[in-house]
């Protein structure tokens, strides 16, 4: 056999794309299943529920190809309705991203916060992102650094670090600005993540997101994935590289894909060792930290309310912090998705399941104002930060410095190994759409390395998927043009002394001798 | 055979402490020496060097009462002589630690940091850091982010990140504030630690450091140390625990200690797994970075104009930051030993040795200023970040947020696994002397859980060496009495207008009327 992977959803990409080029793959798992991060729960009383990667949508054409190629189809999220922002004990409506401000000055400010993270992200080369013309200066400061420069108002504060924990489930003050503006860049920008329609979740997996993976791995034969087979060595030599289990086995081929998180690197002993480089990046990429809940619910309540089951909750008792509505295809077995992540998780940790259920039950209905809320038919949960193989989830992040130090390394080989994992990816970086990126460009560039590929054929652009388009995202003419709060500031300054002036001057005229 | 490590430095104390117990021990090293980061070379033309770890100094009580008994001497190091800052193209004497500055303001300035780090760290309890009154404050930031908020002047911002590139190896924008105190408090203090006389560098170990794990080894029985066996799996049954090298090697005891770096704890697979705290603090606890460097002279020709060999250089384009004297106990070899630190060590890396030798010398030429600096009679160096067992150097560091959230997990044992290595002491972590303390604890944790121990006796007062003793340290009356920039600005305003004052007033006397 010629290739072997130790790999998560990205791996079964690079195998199946390998195979189609007539290559021999062996594909390594250390779980117990195929999927890393991707993890579907069958349950007759639920159907099944994604507690890991679930989403997808328009400008993902990568995945949503791959899922053609193996018959996995999507469903549209109802993205309709009004959500809620739940504040001061008090639930406010609202329509779109961005959160109801209860002043004009928190208002403007949200709005200017928005608009400046707009314009940088477009300074950031998602294939290059230490690049960008301010990379040192972005990468020198933690997001919380930065909103502590712009921000003005509490209230746009919360929004603000809440942007930064429903994304990338870390606190702000853990991740790099470079790292997070680059992140939001390789999703296609800040409004392509957050939206429900036209944005990053808008669809569903019929079936589950699992799949994926499950009909890879049927299409490149499960003779050739081996479960249950954690690496724990991987030896170079001149003309091979050898892969060896933690029973001792030694699997020996041309090439070595590894599609594992960026931390989870370190897991595995390499001779001749990996370069600094690479040592040092992998200390320094500390997965998000997130538990995926689950309320089901007898009817979808909120929807007779008009809401969407979109809430954003401003509470320091709360344990989530964001929800989506989550139904099947036929608007089935309704639930409250809600995500606790960063700090929040270890207090969720000092609760048992059964009050961690009650908290949040209980968070619903003073959201919702509605007596069902209290009454689930079923939670379920999954705390990524227990799982030893993803140690966290969504993705990796990266601390102040770093970007621009290591970010390079990240996705170079060495000899006979390749790198690949969602954290590798350029676009959709932490997505599913990335982990297929990252899989079929390893897989290419060991076709580039056996000389069955030229070298301009390693990156690949991907068509528009025929089915799921985007449309344009930007900001509006007046999301644009409204001024910061200093701006305001200074205009209502210079417009209360341009009244008094004219108002002295009016009475100078009216009174004079 | 009863207990099993994965061992370093600390390891083998552990493994000593327990057969001295009569227990049977076993100790598992994935490299194929002892030693961990004490690493000692021979070779005839320099007799032998430390490229780890080194130095020994008063109040590493356990460390000299270890070596006592496996009969290890120290020599001491000469303190005497100046020091020089080399900054802006010049050197300058001085004695004591804090550099000469070339202003008031400056000089103000550093003696201010001095004393408000010496403030703050007697408010860190070694023992518990997440316990001082503004822990959380403290981890909130990095320690750049207090620089900033308390330097005024360039000159002693150089000279305050220098310290704490020099003591853990990192950039101040990589580590959390509330650690690196908890760092100094850990190792009694920032004087101490800084001192060649009276502190950490007052000694180093006849014959080099790494003896105290090969005579350590030889007094457990080298049947008892199996190099060369990597560890990749522990199993915890309800009475026992399995250790898997990965060979596939099964071994079964009672417990098991891991004295390794907190970081590279994540090259093993749990089962069950770690708790989630665990798993979270190992990917959040990067090593420093460290290039250790020796240039070898004929004469250590520094001495002649009084010169200690003690250097701090303020030059961009240096690649060693600190510089100090390296004997023999008779005075013979002598060397100027220097580290290439924190972001350094990605220049140094784009270098070939003997390019970062030429660099080096005429750094040293231009301080020194002496045309002998140009002819080393030989260049040693090793780079810690390449090495995959400790991945960097001298210790872990802890980024923001970290100790107040996840430090209480770093030596809480796990079932019938136990944590020693030098990150989980309570004093001089990072230093041999922590990794006795921590390796002694874990192993007194065991005789706790089997018996032979009382709870209060894991826990051990050491009492101070009869032959290097400690004499109190602590800042002069003017030191801690100087006003700071800000306080002299105000000093200097008020003295003035008073002065201004008063001058107004006598010519009023003298002209009026």
């Amino acid at each position: 056999m010629q290739n072997r992977k130790s790999p998560k959803a990205g791996g079964l990409a690079a195998a199946k794309l390998l195979k189609e080029h007539g290559q021999n793959v062996l594909v390594l798992e250390a779980r117990g299943r195929v999927g890393g991060r991707l993890y579907t729960v069958k349950d007759e009383r639920i159907d099944y529920v994604d507690l890991g990667g679930a989403y997808v949508g328009p400008t993902q054409d990568r995945v949503l190809r791959f899922a053609r190629e193996l018959g996995i189809q999507t469903h549209l999220n109802d993205g309709s309705g009004d959500s809620l922002f739940y504040t001061k004990g008090r639930a406010r409506r609202f329509v779109g991203v961005k959160q109801p401000m209860g002043s004009i000055a928190a208002y403007l400010d949200l709005n200017n916060l928005y608009r400046t993270l707009d314009r940088m992200v477009k300074q950031v080369p998602a294939e290059a992102p230490w690049q960008a013309p301010n990379a040192r200066e972005w990468d020198a400061m933690t997001v919380q650094q930065f909103y502590d420069k712009i921000i003005w108002t509490k209230e746009a504060m919360f929004c603000a670090m809440e942007l930064v924990e429903q994304i990338v489930c870390c606190e702000p003050n853990e991740a790099s600005l470079l790292w997070f503006l680059w992140y939001l860049a390789s999703g296609d920008g800040l409004l392509r993540i957050l939206l429900i329609g036209n944005g990053a979740e808008e669809r569903k997996w019929v079936g589950g997101s699992q799949q994926l993976c499950q009909k890879a791995m049927e299409r490149i034969g499960i003779e050739s994935v081996l479960l249950n087979h954690p690496v724990c060595r991987i030896t170079q030599g001149l003309n091979d590289v050898s892969v060896h289990d933690v029973y001792a086995n030694k699997y020996t081929s041309k090439y070595v894909i590894l599609a594992i998180p960026t931390s989870t690197q370190s897991k595995i002993l390499y001779d001749p060792p990996l370069p600094s480089g690479k040592i040092q990046l992998m200390q320094r990429a500390p997965m998000g930290r997130v538990v995926k809940t689950f309320m089901y619910y007898e009817r979808a309540f909120w929807r007779e309310k008009g809401i969407s089951g979109c809430i954003s909750i401003d509470d320091p008792d709360s344990l989530v912090g964001g929800t989506m509505e989550d139904l099947k295809q036929d608007g089935s077995h309704p639930a409250i998705m809600g995500f606790i992540v960063g700090d929040k998780v270890l207090s969720a940790q000092m609760k048992s399941k059964k009050e961690r259920q009650l908290i949040i039950q209980e968070q619903y209905y003073r959201v919702f104002g509605t007596e069902e809320a209290l009454h689930p038919i079923r939670y379920e949960e999954f705390d990524w930060t227990q799982e030893q193989w993803s140690e966290g989830g969504f993705t990796s992040t990266l601390p102040p410095g770093y970007l621009t130090k290591y970010g390079s390394d990240i996705r170079s080989p060495v000899g006979r190994l390749y790198f690949a994992g969602t954290e590798t990816a350029c676009h959709w970086s932490g997505y599913m759409d990335g982990a297929v990126e990252a899989g079929e460009r390893a897989a290419r560039e060991i076709l580039g390395a056996s000389g069955q590929l030229s070298k301009d054929e390693i990156w690949k652009e991907e068509q528009e998927d025929p089915e799921v388009k985007a449309t344009p995202l930007g900001l509006t003419f007046w999301e644009q043009r409204l001024p910061s709060v200093p701006e305001f500031l200074v205009i209502t300054g210079f417009t209360t002394a341009t009244s008094l002036a004219g108002l002295c001057y009016y009475l100078y005229l009216k009174y004079r001798k």
